[in-house]
Order: structure tokens, then C-alpha cells, then sequence
């Protein structure tokens, strides 16, 4: 992409409203426009880094064994009256009366939906085990909402849901999902924790929220020092049998505030070993029986013929908040550092003198290369000045720059910069084309 | 993907309450399933398909230039005050209120809300041309919502928005939209025809609407013939001098009930030529210059540095309804015909005994085979009878069908069907792959 057919409004200023560093970053990066409180538009450079996890969460639930659907952003307010949860739900539900007066409301989460379109169509075990997933936006009316795409009220989450035709098998349902979060995260250069959460209005009797530490934070975490180093157990697993990895995990005390219980911290975890930081949740698994699937009559005739209601689990992920959080676990006085995975762009050009024929030139013809080697590359063919070029790659993160100009093509030389460690080296434009597209 | 681990909830009985054959098909191939009225969930099947289409609208809009961003579904009220449609609009506009009182709406297109990202942010004539699309969730609160997604009330739409410096510039950018939608239409195996249209509530003065032939159409079109069978002029053309491709198609007769002139078409068309049909509305482009940028004051400072209303147009394809159209022009009494390019699979293998060793182990390596191809494959696993598996194939449309079968095995011989002519051909397993993948 030429920056010159681009649109990537950066801002000079530091927007005054914005009191956390991802905030203000994905604001100054032309990355995101406030429409509305707690509404954002995804500028280009925001939508594609969007897409990017979109597209890791996406591959880490189907190797997981999930299936992918699309639920609906709007739902009939009666589906919620079934499960009991449309007076339960509060002020944070959007409550919508369409033409004709029926009650609609814009899902916070689809619980419901998905028992729904269960029941519609299967009767016998045989169709379990089954996880079915979609990444829908939803929206949830926070009282104040806050700190960017962090804590806004339309926001984009991957939901998935599991049906099994008993507890031991929705654990291993649970199970793949503990493990294929622990591998998503990791995929997008986090650290996540697993810990022991509470349930709250998703209900349910087990479950882990996955969280980033962070100095900006919203909880107060507690945990045991290893799980923060412990890493994903990657894609070469036995997806039947899990509880070892994830025992190996949930063994170690780990636990958001209002799970926290100081004196058994302090029995369980020796001193030196005890972590009490602020931390992002990213990630929250529920496991919780028959909860929906009992009031809204979602059963499965099993191998005796008899019918029982399914046994659920579902599974969340903050896709745009995520974004957020790799930006707080991410950057430095200049900007953004975008882990590879996530990049928006794998490349930024650098033209310090467009116009100038040899520069033009070897910059066309790096474009070319990088491009067809299957590169994103944002190439800056602007006017601006070579300091703007500069503080404009450093802003949006991209994991290399690759600067070439006059003095530099005389003497052979263009310079190659990676944006994580600031190293700068001066090479021939074809070993820093090797470099990049090794 | 395994059937047996898929969610494809096919029915056998017709539904009574669809009376078009493309909503019939998609209940029956478990690709929707109704949540309220217009309002649907997208089963795997289904959302598969969407996908696909989406993915070609994106495509051909970034080969004409226009840059993907992503807009909230909803939208502050005041800013459809400021262009004053907030009152115009009517009931088909939904309209919420949120926990503090402050008017939102689901958004039923952009025009204000584009307008408000680009007076943000851009102030000189040198940021232009630009095209900045979106490919989001609308909802339209019609009357009577019908035929399936073919008139829902949230529905999946592409719209873009492009910004220019005046009329001569706006209309090349009209141009680019306007042979972009051909080849999008052609790619997807629609013969798609652009008629002068009504501009209605999106104002201005020059619109084509892209209309699809079928006989279930929702309104009237009037057209000389030659424009049916024109075909798409593809990607290789001159994007900044497109005027006279326009023009071959513009000099012909062609426009839509609202727009019918009956003198004009019998004084243009010769009567061999003159085709009147029923027809479906794909796409709908808008050249509607400073209708929105004058009120909202979105202006740009030319090289002089006068600063005026920016020329701006929309261009909106029906990425949903799109599913509806293809399968009405593409179908028989067995099932739905996908066009190789939006099929959600390209082969549907037919394991004739599941449970036979020679059956599993030829199909489990050809599976493997044409996966490793690139080749999406269904395989149906299941302990479904022949005839059923024939039938669930054909019912959901996937091109090719490669069935393997104890009988076929012991001759050295499995089936190879092709879905849209009925061929079927035996041949050695090998032969086979060779063809699907070739």
C-alpha cells in the first residue's frame, strides 16, 4: 500500500480525554474515531490489526475442533424471557422496540441464541460432542465507558459454545478450549494467566478468566510467578486428553480479586513466588451444566433413548479490547511495537527523498519484491519531511523499517530498523530484501 | 471438515412459510435459520458462503482503490440531524435509546458518519482521491420483511464512499466503482446489469442500480438484450480511463420500472432486442456530489486555497441478499448449484460404507490429498444410507462430488459427479484427484 492512496490521519497532539497509553496510542496512529461514547469506527490501520486477531482466534478454535456460524447482532427479547436472564440483565442490555413494538435487544452475549439454534435441529447424542462459535459484535450499555476499545459498549467478541451429553465430556469440551486460549494468546505475543474467576451473570460453577498483566490493569491478580512464564502448550497436543496441561496449570494458585483468598496464597505460594500485579482480561471460559439448556428444554435422547438436557460450556474472547491490551503489554516512548503476528503491515518503506529518480526507483522496485514475497508493505512515497517518515513508522508499530536514500544508494547502502530493539544496520538493498523475505 | 463433526442441519420437509425457491433452499441446506422476522443466524453452511462473497466484494474494491476501514453499527442520532435525514427517514430507520437517554440508531447506511470521519481529518485537495469502504451490518426496519435474506432487516451490505475534488474527478471515481461491480458480479457467475435508477433517499443526480435477471424478481426492468451477455471487462483495463467501457454499457437501453420510459425504449431498442424481465437488485451506485459535505461542511482547500464542499458518491452491494440472488439464478429440483467461486466446498466425498476399511482408507487418503491441494473438502463420514448422502449433496450444492465405494474400490473405480451438469465419470482414485486439483 503507497501511504499516498492511504488514509492514515496520525495525530501530532496527545488527545487530552484519553488517560490511558493504548488509548492514546491507537488515537495518535489514526487507528480508531470515537462516534459515539464507547462507539469507535476502525480507521484502515485499526481494521486491519483487527482482522489479524480476528483471523488467530478464528484458526485456534477451528484446530480446536469448533465450527464457525454467525449469530445475528440483534435477538428477540422472549428468547431471554425463557432463560429468566431479560430482567436479570440490568442497564448494561440495550433494549430496542422495533415498528411493530416487538421487544428486540442488541446481544451482549448469546447464550440464549445459541440454545436456541441447538434445540431447533438435534435430538440424539450422536451429534455431540459439538462447539459452534461465531465473532459477532455485541454490545453491553457500561455505565462509563472508558479507556479506549478497552471498555467500550459495541465491541467485537468471539463467543463459543459447547454441548455435551455429560459433565465428564464437557470438561474435555472446557478442557480444549483452556488450551486453545492459551495458545491464541500466546500466537499474538501475550502472556496469559489462567485464572480461577468468578462466574457472574453467565453463571455456572467452574471457571478461568485469561489475563494479561499490566500496570493499567482494571483488577487487582494474584498468582504464583511461574504460570506467568510457564508458556502455551502449542499445537501438537492430544486434544482428547488434556487435564494433564491443564492441571499443570490450574495447580498453581492463581486468582482475580473477587476469587482471592490471601490466606491460602500465602499457604500455597512460598514467598519468593508470590505475584500480586494489575491484569487485562482478555479471555473468560464458563462451564455450567444445564443452566440454559434445563428452562429453555434442550435435551439429547442419549444411547438408552432417554432425554436429558445438554450439558454447556461457552467461551469468550475480546477480540477488540485485545487490541488494546497488546498495545499496553507493547510499546515504548515513540509508539506502538506490534508483535509479527499481529502487524497491520510487516514492512514499512521509507522514500527520504521521493521525487528523486534513484530513490523512486529502488524504492518501486523493493515494493515490488517485498510484495510479490507475499510482504505487507506500507510504502511512504509522501512529501513529508524524513523526520516526519520517521516518528509516523515509529507511531504505527511496524516491525521493520526499511529507509533508502540518496547519500546512502551513492555509497550502495540503505538501512534496515526493527522497531522492537531500535537496531539500525546499513546493508546492499538486496541483503536487506533477503533479510525481510527469509 | 468431516460431516460427522460439521453442523449441517439439512431438512427434508419444504418450509411452508418460504414462498421463494432461494429462501426454501437455504432453510432446507441448513444455511439459515430465522431468529425474528427478517432477522437471521447464519449456520456454518451459510456463513461459509458469505464469506466467500464478502471476500470477492473486498477484493475488487481494493483492485479499483478504495481502503477498508470499519464503521460501528451504531450511530449518534445528531449527526443524521446535521444532515437533516434524521426526520426523513421514516419507520424503516431503528431507533434506540440507550441508558442515558441519547439518541442511537442502527445504521442503515454511512453517508453521515463517512462524512464525519472525513471532516475530521482531511483538509487539503492533496489526501484525494479517496475511497474509504466498509463492510458491515444494517438493519432496515422494513414493513414486511420477506423472501429471506433477501429482504431481511439486518443484513450484510458493502458500501463505500468516495471523496473528490470535483465533478470531473468524482465521476472517474463513479467509473471505478461502476466497472469494479461488473467484475464482482461476473466473478461470482452473475450476469449483472447496470440500469439508470432512482437515487431515493440517498439523493443525487446520476445512479445505476446492478441488477441480476430472475424470475422471481422483486421489481420490473426494461433493457436491450446485448447488455445481458456483455460480460465483465476483468481487471486489466485502464482504472483512470474508464469512460468509454461506461459508455458501452450507459448507450444501451436499460432501466428499472421506476425509471421506464415506454416511448424511449420502443424508439431506442429494436424490437428483437427489447427485453423486459424481472429482475434483483445486487448494487446500487450514487454520484450525489456535495449533498451531504455542504450541510455537514466538509470541505477541502484547493491548490488556489479556497476551501469547498468535497464531491462526494456511494456505491452499496448487497453482500447477504447477493446469496439469495446466486442461488436463484443457479439452481434445479435437487438443490442449489454453486458457482466454483462462492461454493463453501469444492468437494463433497462420499464415503458409500463408512465403517469398510477399503471404503475409510481410500476416502481418509483422498481427503487428505485434496486438502493438502487447498481444496476444501466436506466428507461425508456419516452412517447415512447412499441414497441420502446423494441426496444432502446435491440439496447444498457443492460442485464436485468424488464418490468412493466397496464395490467401485474392487473394480479399481470411484465416481466423480459433476454438480452443475449431472456428469458422472469413473475412473481410478488417482484420475480423479488428478482432475479436482489440476
Amino acid at each position: 500500500m503507497r501511504l499516498s492512496r492511504y488514509f492514515l490521519p496520525v495525530l501530532k497532539e496527545t488527545p487530552s480525554d484519553a488517560t490511558i497509553v493504548s488509548h492514546r496510542l491507537m488515537l495518535r496512529a489514526g487507528m480508531i474515531k470515537q462516534e459515539a461514547a464507547g462507539i469507535y469506527a476502525w480507521l484502515p490501520l485499526g481494521f486491519q490489526v483487527l482482522k489479524k486477531i480476528e483471523q488467530i482466534v478464528r484458526e485456534e478454535q477451528v484446530r480446536a475442533g469448533a465450527v464457525e456460524l454467525l449469530m445475528p447482532t440483534l435477538q428477540l427479547a422472549d428468547l431471554w424471557r425463557e432463560s429468566g436472564r431479560y430482567d436479570d440483565y440490568g442497564q448494561e442490555m440495550l433494549r430496542i422496540a422495533d415498528r411493530k413494538k416487538t421487544d428486540l435487544l442488541y446481544g451482549p452475549t448469546n447464550e440464549e441464541m445459541i440454545t436456541d439454534i441447538f434445540r431447533a435441529y438435534v435430538r440424539s447424542y450422536k451429534a455431540l460432542p459439538l462447539n459452534l462459535f461465531h465473532i459477532q459484535w455485541k454490545f453491553r450499555d457500561e455505565v462509563r465507558p472508558r479507556f479506549g476499545v478497552m471498555r467500550g459498549r459495541e465491541f467485537l467478541m468471539k463467543d463459543a459454545y459447547s454441548f455435551d451429553i455429560d459433565e465428564a465430556s464437557a470438561r474435555k469440551a472446557y478442557n480444549r478450549m483452556f488450551i486453545a486460549y492459551l495458545n491464541t494468546f500466546a500466537r499474538m505475543g501475550l502472556k496469559a494467566v489462567p485464572m480461577r474467576a468468578d462466574t457472574g451473570p453467565i453463571g455456572g460453577d467452574l471457571s478461568h478468566e485469561f489475563i494479561i498483566l499490566a500496570e493499567t490493569g482494571e483488577s487487582q491478580v494474584f498468582c504464583h510467578k511461574d504460570l506467568v512464564e510457564m508458556g502455551a502448550p502449542g499445537a501438537n497436543v492430544d486434544w482428547d486428553n488434556l487435564q494433564g496441561l491443564v492441571d499443570q496449570r490450574t495447580g498453581l494458585y492463581a486468582a482475580t480479586e473477587e476469587m482471592h483468598d490471601q490466606a491460602r496464597f500465602e499457604a500455597e505460594v512460598p514467598d519468593a513466588s508470590r505475584l500480586s500485579a494489575r491484569g487485562i482480561e482478555v479471555g473468560h471460559i464458563f462451564y455450567f451444566g444445564e443452566k440454559y439448556s434445563k428452562p429453555m428444554k434442550a435435551v439429547v435422547a442419549g444411547p438408552d433413548g432417554v432425554e436429558k438436557p445438554v450439558h454447556m460450556g461457552s467461551y469468550g474472547v475480546g477480540v477488540s479490547r485485545l487490541i488494546g491490551a497488546i498495545i499496553e503489554a507493547s510499546h515504548d516512548d515513540n509508539g506502538i511495537i506490534w508483535p509479527d503476528s499481529v502487524a497491520p503491515f510487516d514492512v514499512q518503506l521509507i522514500n527520504l527523498k521521493t521525487g528523486d529518480a534513484a530513490c523512486d526507483s529502488a524504492c518501486q522496485g523493493a515494493y515490488e519484491a517485498l510484495t510479490k514475497a507475499g510482504k505487507a508493505v506500507l510504502y511512504d512515497d509522501t512529501d513529508d519531511r524524513p523526520g516526519a517518515k520517521f516518528a509516523t513508522a515509529d507511531l504505527i508499530g511496524t516491525p521493520w523499517q526499511l529507509v533508502i536514500g540518496p547519500k546512502g544508494l551513492a555509497a550502495g547502502e540503505v538501512e534496515l530498523k526493527r522497531r522492537a530493539t531500535g537496531e539500525k544496520t546499513s546493508q546492499s538493498l538486496d541483503a536487506a530484501l533477503n533479510r525481510l523475505t527469509a
